[in-house]
């Protein structure tokens, strides 16, 4: 039997454990463990299972779950950018351009090309799957902050204002969760763990 | 806004978390860290999105999915049981099933519902998706062990024949994973990572 095909696709999955050391600056819902970016991309994948039903418009939840399920494995070679940071251009770089060509250019070309496909459509947040994704990548950390006293609102010093300008991203794929996510804003706020100034 | 029916999702998104602290034996495909149960369950759903066309009859890529992401969700409550471990029962134990209640019942009773039956489907391992989502769970830690130098099978000196006999499986949900496993392990034995004799 022939393997060659499902060789380069052994070799992708192998690639791709590199993101389990990938660390996010956030910690983990009740630690001071920071998250990897495969836990992370599983929560998100669990979270739109369960949220789906809150998106603005009808989503295909296989494709929501493959724009989780893949949209970070470019930091195996760009890194991840912290949301917060004033200095990194956070989307469709350049260096993560060439990075989804060469990881999932290890796929057979047909798949390489349906999965790089998937990622620029996440990246460019402009279909409702994509919306919808991008809003749960925007949800976990602001749960886990809730949770962690602060989290890194509070170990980098962000304010309400740009939480809110940052999180707003969310009611374009759900008005209803970002409707909550502004109480739990709020109540961080009235809670001590979030400033309304810098 | 009534927010009592989001309450209880999150109240499950935030449970799970615990997933991340579960260290299963085998270590990741690099490294002499321990996986995670989230780093596992997420590594299996993008294998599963890679590999679903070498499924014995086609899949329900969306339903594979939901079992691979939430299969350990229960080892919350009932632990990692390693499938070399002859003391224990594997398959749908009574802490196992308690714990599904515990933890898929946090979220509304009809989701609950669904997310019981579909890891129900999954230990019972009799459907195509199943199959295909077992054959994931199968392969993943050969894949790490042959990366490894053995992994678990030096460390706990498993014999060729259990290897074979516990990765048969893999055979009901594909039967070209199947062959493409067994030159993996021949290739094991060859190179001296793999005993004949336990």
């Amino acid at each position: 039997m022939n393997f060659e095909h499902l060789q380069q696709q052994i070799a992708f999955i192998h690639e791709i454990d590199k993101v389990k050391y990938i660390q996010r600056k956030t910690r983990l819902f009740n630690s001071d463990r920071n998250e990897n970016d495969a836990e992370h991309s599983w929560h998100l994948a669990v979270m739109a299972i369960v949220l789906a039903q809150h998106a603005n418009q009808p989503v295909n939840t296989l494709k929501v779950l493959k724009m989780l399920l893949i949209h970070d494995v470019v930091e195996i070679d760009a890194g991840d950018v912290f949301l917060y940071d004033t200095t990194v251009s956070h989307t469709n770089t350049e260096a993560e351009r060439k990075a989804a060509e060469r990881i999932f250019g290890l796929l057979p070309p047909e798949q390489a090309q349906e999965l790089i496909a998937i990622w620029e459509e996440f990246e460019a947040g402009e279909t409702p799957e994509a919306q919808f994704a991008r809003a749960m990548d925007r949800l976990e950390p602001l749960l886990q902050n809730v949770s962690n006293n602060g989290g890194t609102w509070r170990e980098y010093q962000i304010s309400y204002d740009r939480v809110v300008q940052k999180k707003g991203i969310i009611s374009e794929g759900s008005q209803t969760l970002w409707d909550f996510a502004k109480t739990l804003i709020d109540d961080s706020v009235e809670k001590g763990i979030l400033k309304k100034e810098g």
